[in-house]
């Protein structure tokens, strides 16, 4: 069975620790053991999972040299992990995000075709049942910011425009809330709409502004612990899905902000740091909503969607 | 850093699954800015014990190419596992335990020291102000089954006795369940006393019998999923401390039982299977006490603490 070749590289690492060959054998054997346990499993996938996820755990188990007090301290963060997360709240996200899980995941079922838009993490606020509304709509609703005008295209990789993409978009407000942090049901900042005739689509939203993720659980412990910051560089969410077309889960950043460098769930590429162009008060703006003396911004974002896998 | 020969060790494993150079490319430098995250960490321990988790949670996704729907069914587990837990029921020590990750942590932690008695898994069911009883005395109290004598010494790897090690021990009735599964607060199966002046103990328990993990959580539904067994090999649970010696955590089990071979949190190993020699009633006791028509077992088992690392 293949995972032997793993089991001898993980045996390799036990032998960089210097340990003795009869621990070296204690230790194996059991990998071999728990591997083994699952060889009944009819459901291959499943199967290449566990003895895949095994070998790994107990790789890093032995190549630290996990302490029982290491262990129980896992064991207590894991349980703090569990007890903190509810329907408003998903700390093994928030975990697996840190840890850049999330955006491995992403890397790996997003392989780059042509010049598709890139994917990135989709973060733990996105809701189904966000409002439709028409090209050139709000979506902030009671959401406080500054207002960003929205625009761009939705193509395939050979050009074309795609008509009737729907684009759900999602972000926090100027407080660094999304509505569902707060605890009056409102909707904002979220809204769906769909592609023009011509591919283009355009809205209102609001610039948007760094914020931490929910650091006063088990992971922002883990985070002050480990000296890091829990910021995540200014975005704005997009999930665009058309028939044929492998659905695009992604932001866009700004460019500019100094937090695209350490975003806490790495989920900044080059690719997606766009423009975000600050217009002063007065400025015409390009559907002639009535601003006052508030100042905006303007940003372009030309999506480009891969084909679907078959 | 040491880092970079694992993270071109995971690339070697995308390699192997054809993936694009530009890809790999994605891939790795997502590794390297996460352990990147964490070299301001100032615990060296701490450090290394993150950059670990995370090459090893990397080359899991990547070696196994996560679907998102994966990654979605991982949440959702590790959400049950965490809301299943409680002050009774510890859920993430049985999923540690069923992946042997317990088990590997104990086998790091307590490497063979010349002929000292080898340890395995602690467990979730140890209270720590289990009764005194004298040597003699009865663990049993409520607890139902057929009584088992068990005597043995504690010594040191020279030969020489220990006395005054203080012996914990704790076992399941014969229905299976510890004391602390039942809701009525009995505290039974369970004792502590303390080796004498030659360094011999013996107690009356009862004769351990089989017994299913809690299946009736997440944990229970990956065993059922993946074609394991609940079921645990008999055993009886030691941990003994002395002064001045590594402390020991333990069980015997019973020769004979078909499930040394398959028990589910991996704890047996050979040295630990005894002779529980079946007793016709009638048999007369060692100590006198009256056990009427019933039968009962005895077993030796002579325990060698390893002396305590510096």
């Amino acid at each position: 069975m293949s995972s032997s070749i793993e089991v001898a590289r993980t045996a390799d690492e036990a032998r960089r620790a210097a340990i003795s060959p009869a621990q070296m054998d204690v230790e194996v054997r059991l990998i071999e053991n728990v591997l083994r346990s699952f060889e009944q499993c009819t459901e291959p996938r499943t199967k290449q999972l566990m003895q895949s996820l095994v070998r790994h755990l107990h790789a890093f188990i032995r190549e630290v040299r996990l302490t029982e007090a290491e262990w129980e301290r896992s064991i207590e963060f894991l349980t703090a992990v569990g007890h903190i997360t509810d329907d408003r709240r998903q700390e093994f996200i928030l975990l697996s995000d840190v840890l850049g899980a999330s955006m491995q995941t992403i890397n790996v079922n997003n392989e780059a075709v042509g010049n598709a838009t890139e994917a990135t993490v989709f973060g733990p606020f996105f809701v189904d049942d966000a409002p439709l509304i028409a090209n050139g709509g709000d979506i902030a609703g009671a959401g406080v910011g500054q207002p960003c005008w929205v625009e761009g295209s939705v193509k395939d990789v050979e050009g074309n425009a795609i008509p009737n993409a729907r684009i759900e978009v999602w972000e926090a407000d100027e407080d660094g809330f999304y509505d569902v942090q707060y605890t009056d049901d409102r909707v904002s900042g979220r809204a769906h709409l769909f592609s023009d005739e011509a591919g283009s689509y355009n809205f209102w939203g609001l610039t948007p502004t760094p914020y931490p993720i929910p650091h006063d659980g088990p992971v922002g412990k883990m985070l002050e612990a480990t000296g890091r910051s829990p910021m995540r560089a200014s975005h704005l969410h997009f999930m665009v899905t058309a028939p044929g077309f492998r659905t695009l889960v992604t932001h866009i950043f700004v460019r500019g902000d100094e937090l695209i460098k350490s975003d806490t769930v790495f989920g900044v590429k080059d690719s997606l740091v766009k423009d975000f162009d600050h217009q002063l008060p007065g400025t015409p703006v390009p559907d002639g909503r009535e601003l006052e003396d508030s100042d905006w911004s303007r940003v372009r974002f030309d999506i480009v969607l891969a084909p679907e896998v078959a």
